[in-house]
């Protein structure tokens, strides 16, 4: 029988002392971790750049990842699409009593593997347990600090005839997710696109002021995020529909569900807009990396409705606004 | 009737940038804010503290505070244990479907009041919103990045015969929480102690070498955090049983439950560790502080039994040990 957590974890006596012990430090050893019980002490002489995100993932272990990975990347992601380099992470859970200790293992070791595989360091961090229906499983924040490499990326900067890139297919992550609550709408499974994009946004740093911005469309898809860089500006972007990268089974998925890739979540993947001289050097870049491959230039920026973001299809178009209500909770 | 948080509001699309406009930012308007999407990029050239801690408190309103206060000093006060000045405050939540908005527009109101008077800026943060029944009204994560100014706090550098202070009386937010869950117990309640220590802190820092160590001994309480101090070492800590500040009020809550205030958590409190020539110095800072009225010199450090803490009393003695088992769940 599984090991499983009690509400003594939580406690702050013995028992939180071994679980950080065995669970946390022996995994995330260095530095400046093992300096300080409550702080971790970080040597740095340049712009910080902090960020911060609480996962609730349902359910908490999916095709191509688990919660511990998702926070990683999420964290990491923010920190870079903010033109940091990543550099520190902190990491706390809130752990439901009866969570089997060895789902928890599992999560701590990805979270190492995926800090590992990012350059990044967890420092400091804090373990709560609340009381069977108090929670769902394991709930997890991490906070990020980085260090400003690109001081200047903004939607303020994009201009009329800017490219629009992605660097992968669009809406893996969300439809991998319901499509791992609901296992009988599709035979497979689809692996979520989480993974940590530092290293392709510090490539794409080196494009200077001609990279005017940089998000990562989780909550809410990429049609939210497009919708947020215009929404307070004179231009609008126009999206090609026959450019989009989509899989077959995440627009499988879609379609059962009655929703819209556009809107689905992503966990690894970045939108850039780029000056157009550069956009076919920027898309290289993106190639140029294992989680680029089938990055791809999407739509242009134009001055034609201000403030809107339109899907061009080959005999239609449509307008997209940012998301209403909740398309899939608990998709991060 | 009031407005409830619904699962739109965790999705990532208009309710979510409702709530974060109308909740986060313009209570915690900076210009470090303000200025992105993702991240805070912040201004640093020195070494940084970081830490971080998860709240989840019930009931989340209590006499003396609320989670939200709680949230601020927990991490302003491990910020400032490790030697930081506390600067910049991460704030995350997960909520629960169906919490009332007039308790969630209490509690931020609470962190931007607390936030300010510690003079610290919450500069980033993140909401997720779980279904009813998956979390319990709230909970709350903050990460905080303080700068270095006191570099040598350590238990390592206990020394024998060093006096050991507190800051106030001991045990009472746990007393002020156990006595909110059982009403019946006493007429009255008994306030939180909960409150920001970073003024206090930097005041000891001016002690230099001479202040060994700090802590605030929450979760666990006094006993488990002394006990710390001198687990792995040749030195051993006497406490004088007369000498401890407890309220009468704590005294009696603990006596009905058959706790020991020892071990109730304090969030309003520090133990410092200080060579025995600045201990009356010392005394006097924390006596100079609103926060620190109440301070004493509860104990010294000697070098009879290696490891051990021992309460002495009038006609006996004790030695304490580290919490075991949960004495209080859901505390903090």
């Amino acid at each position: 029988m599984d090991k499983i957590i009690t509400l003594d974890y939580g406690s702050g006596g013995k028992k939180t002392s071994e679980l950080i012990d065995n669970l946390i430090v022996k995994k995330f050893k260095n530095e400046a971790l093992s300096a300080l019980g409550d702080g971790a002490i970080l040597s740095g002489e340049e712009k910080i750049v902090f960020s911060t995100d609480s996962f609730v993932v349902s359910p908490c272990f999916f095709p191509g990842g688990n919660i511990g990975k998702l926070s990683v990347c999420g964290t990491v992601n923010d920190v870079s699409v903010s033109g940091g380099i990543p550099k520190y992470l902190s990491l706390s859970f809130i752990i439901e009593e009866g969570f089997p200790f060895s789902d928890l293992e599992k999560i701590t070791d990805s979270i190492a593997e995926t800090a590992k595989r990012a350059g990044v360091s967890v420092v400091t961090g804090d373990t709560k347990v609340v009381e069977r229906g108090k929670g769902d499983g394991i709930y997890i924040n991490t906070a990020g600090i980085g260090f400003l490499r690109h001081n200047n990326l903004s939607p303020e900067n994009i201009k009329n005839g800017d490219a629009v890139l992605i660097s992968g297919t669009i809406g893996d992550h969300g439809a991998g997710i319901m499509l791992s609550r609901n296992k009988n709408l599709l035979e497979g499974e689809i692996p979520s696109d989480c993974a940590p994009l530092n290293f392709l946004c510090e490539k794409l740093f080196t494009l200077g002021d001609s990279l005017r911005v940089l998000r990562d469309p989780t909550r809410g898809g990429v049609a939210t995020t497009l919708c947020e860089f215009v929404e307070e500006s004179e231009l609008s972007i126009e999206l090609f529909e026959d450019k989009l990268p989509i899989r077959d089974d995440v627009l499988s998925v879609c379609d059962i569900l009655g929703l819209d890739p556009l809107y689905s979540a992503n966990e690894g993947k970045i939108l850039a807009v780029v000056a157009p001289d550069r956009a076919e050097e920027a898309l290289e870049i993106m190639k140029s990396t294992p989680e680029g491959k089938n990055a791809a230039i999407i739509g242009h920026v134009t001055d034609a409705r201000a403030g809107k973001v339109t899907l061009k299809g080959d005999f239609s178009s449509r307008i997209l606004t940012k998301l209403t209500g909740a398309q899939l909770p608990r998709i991060c």
